[in-house]
């Protein structure tokens, strides 16, 4: 049994996170931490698990932790790296937008524990741009369709540039766009490079990406839905699996998978 | 039997429009007008029948015709509107782009005989107009994503504008877009009122027009794909059968199809 | 401000209720009745109201509602309806399974107020059904895919059946299925009439509906996708605010959308 | 350039192969063999060259092919392909139904030139069976959909056998159907391994294909469209500039493609 922390407990993500964790049969939730809920139960869905929330990073290495998952902020789950590092306890950061140096910054704690750093822990959309990427070669275009729910403040995704980046560069013989007349602007999307990204908002959706690729006569269309908060769970319990024998910091849930 | 003449029937569509009414157990093909072509045979997928192009369009009167198909141009429709109109022949125009003056004319013109104009035969395609008219008031978000071949010149499509328009005065509660950052321009589409329209144009489709519509915890799509030419057929025989019981000058199938 | 009280209200289901209610500005909770849970806290997201759970019926006609929501089970919901009819409560009945009989026994009970029968307050899955309807006489292919999540224990479900049915009569001239040879047995689905019904089972999904009919060189899919229980909603708060205006008791949500 | 002759090149197919060699920048048609129409001319749609069937295939060695396509059946190609392999021709068979003897015959044959006998000409359809290999190993719940023209005489298809299979095998832990009560028999479809596959067959559609796998909260959608007869000529074309470099018989594009 591999036994996992979790700092950011007490949220949304983070119960979702611990109760993920309890309900493997190969981890063990040993402790939440949360220093606003301090004392207060940890919502199991498990009858049989009781635990409560810690204010404390020291309550990792009470409970014997190997690894730790963190749920919190860039700047706080630096804060975190330091402890997890200087105690030997493998980390999971799922915070997105770190940078060059706070990477390299990672690198530096990280010597007899591992990390890995997770922008994006869907399985789904993992695959989906690693297939994207197999297949664009074989393509002379390729159109990105995200459809998020209509609360996204942000078009496109981040996901969806970096999906059409990938995707991009994979192929090597991308044809013109044929669009001489725009008879209203902006419906062929945003480009980067040769690869157009639309971006839908949509009432009652969760997280959906397309791809759609064509050759004469054909296409191929991958897509990947999330439909909750859920769909980050198996990339989560993946990674608290996987971080103990990767070394030093990774980057992204695709070396687990055994993607690259 | 309804005895059918064809003009313009030399050219690709005209080869297909002449086929689908000689193959229609309800219809009767008696003349195809071609001056580029006459005296040369039509070609015909039914072994028992044959019949050569004609030059001019008495050929209508000399064989019978109770109704004349146009897949001229707008001019030359026009023109040949007056014969018809002259000559008691019921006018089924496939031409697109008729302005009010137009129309005006025609209806000036077609007084013991009828006539329809129709910019769009796919009976997919009106009917997802009129679909989308009747869900649009129980949805408060709603885009339009037209897929087509990579040969488009045009963006959006024509009937994608037409169908966003329709779709935007059906409904009467639209959310605002929640984009505020857009970290690259032009995904969200171009707007038709509060309905995007995001043009996809992708090598081996053909012609394609997606709507989806939002609630909370729900969507609603409605897709109309058209695989070839052979697409505006049902909608070409269609008229050739009910232009005789219309009264007048009509726009459209839909009240040859019972929608209105 | 119609005045509602939810019967069952201590449910996943009856809390969604009782918030989707207390959150639309034209619609007032007054009750829960849970017996259960008599005298604990309903758990409303606006913090703004609180109210406990009734254990009597008793409660609805103290909290003067004019509408009782019932998500009981049917011999329950038989015996609430004595109680809000011989009190003058409209009521909307989220149970399904109904026979003619019961119904008659509804028609016998509301006199001075109404009732309404929904099997499914999904707007969306409504519509689908209504203008699946309206499209089937013009295609003479149809078949029905419906994808649930892969706790469902029966296939395919009823609201399939009952749409492959309402299909079928909709249509009047269908082709024949043109599979000769099965190379594997059942893999043309289950026959309603002429349209055959695909059930797939499908970890992640919640509940979707897609109809694919099709003509010559085209086809029209109309796709309905439930993303969770909160689909409901939009559906019952609408029950709540028409039953009043409806007379005796009715059947599903189309006649209070228009669509009869 | 690479020489190609044509084998069956006057039928609908063979038309539009000579086509696509002839359109081809780095191919050059050189012979077209096809008894039954020997002395009239190959519809090119190129109308810079010119070329008559031949009734022989000594034509292949008088126009010094590179590589014969051949586009017969099982029994004729067999025998074609002893011609080829005594001449030094690559020969690119695009029948499908070889037995293991038969492919060993080919092996017996082919030392001086070489042989890839192709299935499925549809890079987009060997593609999809690729890309489904890898993903199969992280879903627990995976199902086929095949959707063909309703002239289709069989079912489920071939190929979404071989599909199936091959997803069914690369995956290790699919959870069991959760179906206990059939209302309807039949309508989970197929079952090959644990993989449903259901089969659609719809006027208007070509062929197409749909793998859909899951997970907790999250889907993946791949899908293969093929719109026309053209769908195969882009891998009949990849095969004539491939089948010089491969090494003795060949079974499907994949290894061309460098997805082995």
């Amino acid at each position: 049994m591999v036994k996992v922390g979790v700092i950011g407990a007490g949220g949304r993500m983070g119960v979702a996170v611990c109760n993920a964790i309890n309900n493997d049969s190969e981890l063990e939730l040993v402790a939440g931490i949360d220093p606003a809920r301090a004392g207060s139960e940890i919502e199991l869905n498990n009858a049989s698990v009781t635990l409560s929330h810690k204010a404390e990073l020291s309550a990792l290495v009470e409970a014997g932790a190997d690894v730790a998952v963190d749920f919190t902020h860039l700047e706080v789950a630096l804060t975190n790296a330091e402890y997890c590092a200087a105690n030997g306890i493998h980390m999971v950061i799922g915070t997105s937008g770190f940078k060059d140096d706070e990477i390299a910054k990672l690198d530096s704690l990280f010597n007899s524990s591992n990390c890995v750093v997770v922008p994006n822990f869907s399985i789904s959309a993992v695959l989906l741009k690693h297939l994207s990427k197999i297949a664009a070669p074989f393509f002379e275009t390729a159109e990105v369709i995200e459809l998020h729910h209509d609360g996204k403040k942000d078009a496109p995704s981040g996901t969806a540039i970096d999906l059409a980046t990938a995707i991009d560069e994979a192929g090597s013989d991308w044809a013109q766009d044929p669009t001489e007349v725009e008879i209203l602007p902006s419906s062929r999307g945003a480009k980067v490079g040769s690869v157009p990204i639309h971006a839908v908002r949509m009432r009652g959706m969760v997280g959906h990406q397309e791809v759609i690729m064509g050759e004469v006569g054909q296409t191929l269309t991958l897509r990947q839905d999330s439909y909750d908060r859920s769909s980050f769970m198996p990339g989560v319990v993946l990674a608290c699996k996987k971080v103990g024998s990767s070394e030093g910091v990774s980057l992204g849930l695709e070396s687990f998978l055994g993607l690259e």
